[in-house]
Protein backbone atom coordinates (compact mmCIF):
# COMPACT_ATOMS: atom_id res chain seq x y z
CA UNK A 1 0.00 0.00 0.00
CA UNK A 2 1.31 3.34 -1.26
CA UNK A 3 -0.69 5.54 0.56
CA UNK A 4 -0.73 9.08 0.23
CA UNK A 5 -4.39 10.86 1.09
CA UNK A 6 -7.05 9.81 3.66
CA UNK A 7 -11.02 10.99 3.80
CA UNK A 8 -12.40 10.87 7.05
CA UNK A 9 -16.06 10.32 6.73
CA UNK A 10 -17.54 10.27 9.74
CA UNK A 11 -21.34 10.04 11.81
CA UNK A 12 -22.25 13.98 13.47
CA UNK A 13 -20.88 13.16 17.11
CA UNK A 14 -18.62 9.80 16.60
CA UNK A 15 -15.35 12.20 16.90
CA UNK A 16 -14.40 11.49 12.97
CA UNK A 17 -13.06 15.30 13.06
CA UNK A 18 -10.78 15.11 15.90
CA UNK A 19 -9.31 11.44 14.93
CA UNK A 20 -8.61 13.24 11.53
CA UNK A 21 -6.84 16.26 13.40
CA UNK A 22 -4.73 13.96 15.61
CA UNK A 23 -3.95 12.07 12.16
CA UNK A 24 -2.44 15.26 11.02
CA UNK A 25 -0.33 15.80 13.91
CA UNK A 26 1.25 12.25 13.99
CA UNK A 27 1.83 12.32 9.91
CA UNK A 28 2.34 15.80 9.07
CA UNK A 29 0.02 15.54 6.63
CA UNK A 30 -1.76 18.90 5.48
CA UNK A 31 -5.38 18.33 6.74
CA UNK A 32 -8.25 20.02 5.12
CA UNK A 33 -11.80 20.54 6.60
CA UNK A 34 -12.59 24.15 7.81
CA UNK A 35 -9.83 25.35 5.13
CA UNK A 36 -12.19 23.96 2.24
CA UNK A 37 -15.21 25.71 3.20
CA UNK A 38 -13.19 28.74 3.69
CA UNK A 39 -11.92 28.28 0.03
CA UNK A 40 -15.09 27.83 -1.36
CA UNK A 41 -16.36 30.77 0.05
CA UNK A 42 -14.09 32.88 -1.25
CA UNK A 43 -14.31 31.41 -4.83
CA UNK A 44 -18.21 31.38 -4.84
CA UNK A 45 -18.70 34.90 -2.47
CA UNK A 46 -21.49 33.06 -0.20
CA UNK A 47 -20.81 33.48 3.15
CA UNK A 48 -18.49 30.35 4.56
CA UNK A 49 -22.35 29.58 7.28
CA UNK A 50 -23.78 29.13 3.64
CA UNK A 51 -20.94 27.03 1.94
CA UNK A 52 -20.82 25.12 5.41
CA UNK A 53 -24.95 24.09 5.24
CA UNK A 54 -24.70 23.33 1.61
CA UNK A 55 -21.63 21.74 1.20
CA UNK A 56 -21.98 18.41 2.80
CA UNK A 57 -26.18 18.54 3.95
CA UNK A 58 -28.48 18.18 1.92
CA UNK A 59 -31.83 20.47 2.51
CA UNK A 60 -34.44 18.17 2.99
CA UNK A 61 -34.11 14.01 3.49
CA UNK A 62 -36.62 13.60 0.92
CA UNK A 63 -34.38 13.10 -2.30
CA UNK A 64 -37.44 15.05 -4.49
CA UNK A 65 -37.71 17.90 -2.38
CA UNK A 66 -34.07 18.90 -2.08
CA UNK A 67 -33.95 18.38 -6.37
CA UNK A 68 -36.88 20.62 -6.10
CA UNK A 69 -35.32 23.15 -4.19
CA UNK A 70 -32.19 23.13 -5.51
CA UNK A 71 -33.41 23.79 -8.77
CA UNK A 72 -35.82 26.75 -7.39
CA UNK A 73 -32.62 28.15 -5.77
CA UNK A 74 -30.75 28.20 -9.36
CA UNK A 75 -29.05 25.45 -9.16
CA UNK A 76 -26.88 26.86 -6.25
CA UNK A 77 -26.29 23.36 -4.37
CA UNK A 78 -24.73 22.10 -7.44
CA UNK A 79 -22.62 24.52 -7.96
CA UNK A 80 -21.30 24.13 -4.60
CA UNK A 81 -20.27 20.59 -5.57
CA UNK A 82 -18.69 21.42 -8.45
CA UNK A 83 -16.45 23.99 -6.61
CA UNK A 84 -15.91 21.59 -3.84
CA UNK A 85 -15.63 18.57 -6.32
CA UNK A 86 -12.36 20.47 -8.69
CA UNK A 87 -11.23 22.09 -5.03
CA UNK A 88 -10.96 18.61 -3.50
CA UNK A 89 -9.25 16.91 -6.41
CA UNK A 90 -6.87 20.13 -7.20
CA UNK A 91 -5.82 19.28 -2.99
CA UNK A 92 -5.02 16.13 -3.82
CA UNK A 93 -2.99 16.98 -6.37
CA UNK A 94 -0.65 18.61 -3.96
CA UNK A 95 1.11 16.02 -1.38
CA UNK A 96 -0.36 13.79 0.94
CA UNK A 97 -3.40 15.16 3.35
CA UNK A 98 -6.40 13.94 5.08
CA UNK A 99 -9.63 15.59 4.03
CA UNK A 100 -12.82 15.24 6.16
CA UNK A 101 -16.24 14.70 5.03
CA UNK A 102 -17.67 16.19 1.82
CA UNK A 103 -18.10 12.90 -0.21
CA UNK A 104 -14.45 12.85 -0.76
CA UNK A 105 -14.39 9.28 -0.90
CA UNK A 106 -16.06 8.83 -4.09
CA UNK A 107 -14.44 12.67 -5.93
CA UNK A 108 -10.78 10.88 -5.06
CA UNK A 109 -12.60 7.10 -6.06
CA UNK A 110 -10.40 6.49 -9.30
CA UNK A 111 -6.82 7.20 -7.27
CA UNK A 112 -5.24 4.18 -5.95
CA UNK A 113 -3.23 6.07 -3.47
CA UNK A 114 -6.36 6.46 -1.22
CA UNK A 115 -7.45 5.14 2.26
CA UNK A 116 -11.57 5.77 2.33
CA UNK A 117 -12.52 5.49 6.36
CA UNK A 118 -15.85 5.29 8.01
CA UNK A 119 -15.71 6.66 11.52
CA UNK A 120 -19.08 5.92 13.66
CA UNK A 121 -20.27 5.53 16.92
CA UNK A 122 -23.16 4.38 19.37
CA UNK A 123 -25.97 7.08 19.77
CA UNK A 124 -25.78 7.22 23.24
CA UNK A 125 -21.61 7.83 22.85
CA UNK A 126 -22.32 10.70 20.58
CA UNK A 127 -25.34 11.92 22.29
CA UNK A 128 -22.81 11.84 25.27
CA UNK A 129 -20.13 13.35 23.07
CA UNK A 130 -22.17 16.68 21.67
CA UNK A 131 -23.72 17.36 24.79
CA UNK A 132 -20.08 17.87 26.23
CA UNK A 133 -18.77 19.82 23.20
CA UNK A 134 -21.53 21.95 21.94
CA UNK A 135 -23.39 22.26 25.34
CA UNK A 136 -23.86 25.54 24.91
CA UNK A 137 -25.16 26.25 21.32
CA UNK A 138 -28.02 24.10 21.56
CA UNK A 139 -29.76 24.85 24.78
CA UNK A 140 -33.02 22.73 24.77
CA UNK A 141 -32.44 20.81 22.00
CA UNK A 142 -32.73 17.18 22.22
CA UNK A 143 -29.14 15.74 21.36
CA UNK A 144 -30.69 12.32 20.06
CA UNK A 145 -32.69 14.92 17.68
CA UNK A 146 -30.24 17.10 16.57
CA UNK A 147 -27.89 13.67 15.96
CA UNK A 148 -30.21 11.47 13.80
CA UNK A 149 -31.16 14.63 11.74
CA UNK A 150 -27.70 15.77 10.94
CA UNK A 151 -26.94 12.03 9.90
CA UNK A 152 -30.15 11.70 8.19
CA UNK A 153 -28.93 14.78 5.93
CA UNK A 154 -25.63 13.71 5.67
CA UNK A 155 -26.62 10.55 3.86
CA UNK A 156 -29.06 11.78 1.40
CA UNK A 157 -26.45 14.86 0.69
CA UNK A 158 -24.04 11.63 -0.37
CA UNK A 159 -26.77 9.69 -1.81
CA UNK A 160 -27.58 12.78 -4.00
CA UNK A 161 -24.42 13.51 -5.21
CA UNK A 162 -22.39 10.10 -5.46
CA UNK A 163 -26.38 7.76 -5.66
CA UNK A 164 -24.60 5.66 -3.05
CA UNK A 165 -25.36 4.61 0.56
CA UNK A 166 -23.83 6.65 3.04
CA UNK A 167 -21.97 4.14 5.54
CA UNK A 168 -22.35 1.06 3.69
CA UNK A 169 -19.23 -0.60 4.62
CA UNK A 170 -17.56 -1.51 0.83
CA UNK A 171 -17.66 1.97 0.02
CA UNK A 172 -14.21 2.52 2.17
CA UNK A 173 -11.75 0.63 3.14
CA UNK A 174 -11.90 0.96 6.82
CA UNK A 175 -14.72 1.64 9.06
CA UNK A 176 -14.24 2.34 12.86
CA UNK A 177 -17.03 2.53 15.68
CA UNK A 178 -14.67 4.95 17.88
CA UNK A 179 -17.22 4.86 20.67
CA UNK A 180 -16.20 1.18 20.86
CA UNK A 181 -12.38 1.21 20.22
CA UNK A 182 -12.19 4.81 21.37
CA UNK A 183 -10.71 7.56 19.64
CA UNK A 184 -6.78 7.43 20.41
CA UNK A 185 -6.78 3.50 18.93
CA UNK A 186 -8.73 4.93 16.18
CA UNK A 187 -5.82 6.97 15.24
CA UNK A 188 -3.41 4.16 15.87
CA UNK A 189 -5.01 1.81 13.66
CA UNK A 190 -5.38 4.34 10.65
CA UNK A 191 -2.05 5.85 11.57
CA UNK A 192 0.04 2.15 11.72
CA UNK A 193 -1.39 2.11 7.91
CA UNK A 194 0.27 5.04 6.62
CA UNK B 1 -12.19 -3.62 25.82
CA UNK B 2 -13.03 -7.33 27.31
CA UNK B 3 -13.46 -9.31 24.37
CA UNK B 4 -14.44 -12.63 24.14
CA UNK B 5 -16.40 -13.52 21.21
CA UNK B 6 -15.98 -12.30 17.66
CA UNK B 7 -18.14 -12.39 14.63
CA UNK B 8 -16.90 -12.24 11.03
CA UNK B 9 -19.84 -11.27 8.37
CA UNK B 10 -18.53 -11.77 5.06
CA UNK B 11 -19.03 -10.75 1.46
CA UNK B 12 -18.54 -14.16 -0.51
CA UNK B 13 -14.91 -14.12 -1.70
CA UNK B 14 -13.50 -11.60 0.38
CA UNK B 15 -11.18 -14.25 2.46
CA UNK B 16 -13.61 -13.35 5.65
CA UNK B 17 -13.46 -16.96 6.74
CA UNK B 18 -9.73 -17.65 5.90
CA UNK B 19 -9.13 -14.77 8.17
CA UNK B 20 -11.33 -15.61 10.98
CA UNK B 21 -9.55 -19.42 10.66
CA UNK B 22 -6.36 -17.68 11.33
CA UNK B 23 -7.42 -15.74 14.27
CA UNK B 24 -8.75 -18.68 15.62
CA UNK B 25 -5.56 -20.19 15.43
CA UNK B 26 -2.97 -16.93 16.58
CA UNK B 27 -5.36 -16.40 19.27
CA UNK B 28 -6.60 -20.51 19.79
CA UNK B 29 -9.89 -19.79 20.65
CA UNK B 30 -12.78 -21.86 19.60
CA UNK B 31 -14.02 -21.51 15.46
CA UNK B 32 -17.29 -22.02 14.90
CA UNK B 33 -18.30 -22.56 10.96
CA UNK B 34 -19.54 -25.70 9.32
CA UNK B 35 -19.62 -26.96 12.68
CA UNK B 36 -22.72 -25.04 13.21
CA UNK B 37 -24.07 -26.50 10.25
CA UNK B 38 -23.38 -29.94 11.21
CA UNK B 39 -25.11 -29.39 14.74
CA UNK B 40 -28.24 -27.97 13.47
CA UNK B 41 -28.17 -30.94 10.46
CA UNK B 42 -28.18 -33.22 13.66
CA UNK B 43 -30.79 -31.43 15.54
CA UNK B 44 -33.23 -30.84 12.69
CA UNK B 45 -32.91 -33.99 10.34
CA UNK B 46 -31.82 -32.07 7.80
CA UNK B 47 -29.02 -32.75 5.58
CA UNK B 48 -25.70 -30.73 5.87
CA UNK B 49 -25.95 -29.58 2.40
CA UNK B 50 -29.92 -28.31 3.11
CA UNK B 51 -28.70 -26.39 6.18
CA UNK B 52 -25.91 -24.68 4.41
CA UNK B 53 -28.06 -23.59 1.63
CA UNK B 54 -30.73 -22.40 4.18
CA UNK B 55 -29.30 -21.03 7.25
CA UNK B 56 -27.11 -17.97 5.19
CA UNK B 57 -29.03 -17.52 2.16
CA UNK B 58 -32.26 -16.41 1.23
CA UNK B 59 -34.67 -18.38 -1.13
CA UNK B 60 -35.32 -15.11 -3.40
CA UNK B 61 -33.38 -11.62 -3.10
CA UNK B 62 -37.45 -10.46 -3.02
CA UNK B 63 -38.63 -10.69 0.41
CA UNK B 64 -41.99 -11.39 0.09
CA UNK B 65 -41.61 -14.13 -2.16
CA UNK B 66 -38.95 -15.07 0.45
CA UNK B 67 -41.72 -14.90 2.84
CA UNK B 68 -44.22 -16.82 0.52
CA UNK B 69 -41.93 -19.78 -0.28
CA UNK B 70 -41.20 -19.74 3.90
CA UNK B 71 -44.83 -20.02 4.07
CA UNK B 72 -45.06 -22.65 1.47
CA UNK B 73 -42.60 -25.09 2.63
CA UNK B 74 -44.04 -24.91 6.26
CA UNK B 75 -41.67 -22.61 7.98
CA UNK B 76 -38.80 -24.46 7.34
CA UNK B 77 -36.23 -21.77 7.21
CA UNK B 78 -37.91 -19.73 9.78
CA UNK B 79 -37.43 -23.12 11.97
CA UNK B 80 -33.88 -23.35 11.14
CA UNK B 81 -33.15 -19.71 11.92
CA UNK B 82 -34.61 -20.06 15.53
CA UNK B 83 -32.14 -23.58 15.74
CA UNK B 84 -29.57 -21.54 14.34
CA UNK B 85 -30.39 -18.59 17.07
CA UNK B 86 -30.32 -20.49 20.37
CA UNK B 87 -27.06 -22.70 19.22
CA UNK B 88 -25.05 -19.33 18.78
CA UNK B 89 -26.35 -18.19 22.07
CA UNK B 90 -25.40 -21.03 23.87
CA UNK B 91 -22.05 -21.39 22.22
CA UNK B 92 -21.34 -17.75 23.19
CA UNK B 93 -21.38 -18.89 26.59
CA UNK B 94 -19.35 -21.65 26.55
CA UNK B 95 -15.75 -19.78 25.92
CA UNK B 96 -14.03 -17.59 24.15
CA UNK B 97 -14.84 -18.14 20.05
CA UNK B 98 -14.86 -17.23 16.70
CA UNK B 99 -18.04 -17.28 14.66
CA UNK B 100 -18.41 -16.83 10.44
CA UNK B 101 -21.64 -15.43 9.67
CA UNK B 102 -25.68 -16.55 10.20
CA UNK B 103 -26.51 -13.14 11.61
CA UNK B 104 -24.29 -13.50 14.54
CA UNK B 105 -23.36 -10.00 15.35
CA UNK B 106 -27.13 -9.19 15.60
CA UNK B 107 -28.02 -12.90 17.60
CA UNK B 108 -25.06 -11.31 20.02
CA UNK B 109 -26.07 -8.19 20.10
CA UNK B 110 -26.58 -7.67 24.00
CA UNK B 111 -23.48 -8.71 24.78
CA UNK B 112 -20.58 -6.42 25.70
CA UNK B 113 -17.96 -9.15 24.92
CA UNK B 114 -18.48 -9.38 21.17
CA UNK B 115 -16.36 -7.65 18.77
CA UNK B 116 -18.64 -7.28 15.49
CA UNK B 117 -16.34 -7.39 12.01
CA UNK B 118 -17.68 -7.70 8.79
CA UNK B 119 -14.87 -7.95 5.20
CA UNK B 120 -15.21 -7.61 2.19
CA UNK B 121 -13.66 -6.42 -0.70
CA UNK B 122 -13.92 -5.24 -4.90
CA UNK B 123 -15.62 -7.18 -7.11
CA UNK B 124 -12.47 -7.35 -8.89
CA UNK B 125 -10.43 -9.20 -5.95
CA UNK B 126 -12.71 -11.86 -4.90
CA UNK B 127 -13.75 -12.63 -8.80
CA UNK B 128 -10.45 -13.67 -8.97
CA UNK B 129 -10.17 -15.29 -5.61
CA UNK B 130 -13.08 -17.63 -5.81
CA UNK B 131 -11.43 -18.17 -9.26
CA UNK B 132 -7.99 -19.87 -7.94
CA UNK B 133 -10.21 -21.42 -5.05
CA UNK B 134 -13.19 -23.33 -6.42
CA UNK B 135 -12.46 -23.42 -9.91
CA UNK B 136 -13.32 -27.15 -10.47
CA UNK B 137 -16.42 -26.81 -9.00
CA UNK B 138 -18.74 -23.97 -10.87
CA UNK B 139 -17.24 -24.41 -15.07
CA UNK B 140 -19.08 -22.21 -17.13
CA UNK B 141 -20.44 -19.92 -15.04
CA UNK B 142 -19.38 -16.26 -14.79
CA UNK B 143 -17.97 -15.37 -11.38
CA UNK B 144 -18.96 -11.62 -11.40
CA UNK B 145 -22.28 -12.99 -11.91
CA UNK B 146 -21.74 -15.86 -8.95
CA UNK B 147 -20.37 -13.43 -6.69
CA UNK B 148 -23.53 -10.94 -6.90
CA UNK B 149 -26.10 -13.38 -6.37
CA UNK B 150 -24.73 -14.67 -3.46
CA UNK B 151 -24.41 -11.22 -1.73
CA UNK B 152 -27.93 -10.35 -2.67
CA UNK B 153 -28.95 -13.58 -0.88
CA UNK B 154 -27.00 -13.06 2.06
CA UNK B 155 -28.46 -9.46 2.44
CA UNK B 156 -32.04 -10.33 2.12
CA UNK B 157 -31.44 -12.84 4.34
CA UNK B 158 -29.72 -10.95 7.00
CA UNK B 159 -32.52 -8.25 6.61
CA UNK B 160 -35.62 -10.62 6.88
CA UNK B 161 -34.00 -11.95 10.23
CA UNK B 162 -32.35 -8.79 11.45
CA UNK B 163 -34.31 -6.00 9.87
CA UNK B 164 -31.05 -4.22 9.25
CA UNK B 165 -28.94 -3.69 6.43
CA UNK B 166 -26.07 -6.57 5.67
CA UNK B 167 -22.70 -4.63 5.55
CA UNK B 168 -23.79 -1.15 6.44
CA UNK B 169 -21.05 0.23 8.92
CA UNK B 170 -22.65 0.85 11.70
CA UNK B 171 -24.15 -2.77 12.62
CA UNK B 172 -20.27 -3.65 13.43
CA UNK B 173 -17.31 -2.49 14.99
CA UNK B 174 -14.74 -2.97 12.51
CA UNK B 175 -15.13 -3.36 8.47
CA UNK B 176 -12.32 -3.67 6.73
CA UNK B 177 -11.71 -4.04 2.91
CA UNK B 178 -9.58 -7.33 2.86
CA UNK B 179 -8.50 -6.31 -1.12
CA UNK B 180 -6.88 -3.73 -0.45
CA UNK B 181 -5.36 -4.18 3.26
CA UNK B 182 -4.20 -8.13 2.34
CA UNK B 183 -5.91 -10.91 4.41
CA UNK B 184 -2.33 -11.10 6.77
CA UNK B 185 -3.10 -7.09 7.81
CA UNK B 186 -6.64 -7.89 8.60
CA UNK B 187 -5.57 -10.93 10.98
CA UNK B 188 -3.27 -8.56 12.37
CA UNK B 189 -5.69 -5.57 13.24
CA UNK B 190 -8.25 -7.85 14.53
CA UNK B 191 -6.38 -9.80 16.59
CA UNK B 192 -4.39 -7.10 18.17
CA UNK B 193 -7.99 -5.84 19.66
CA UNK B 194 -8.45 -9.22 21.41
Amino acid sequence: MNIRIVTVSREFGSGGRTIAKKLAERTGWAYYDNEIITKIAQESGFAETFVKEHGEYAGSNNSLLYSLNNWNNGGVDDKLYTLQHNLIRSLAEQGPCIIVGRCADYILKDRTDCLNTFIHADLEFRADRITRIYRDEHVGELPEKRLRDKNKRRAAYYRHYTGRQWGQAQNYHLCLNSGMLGLERCVGMIGDLL
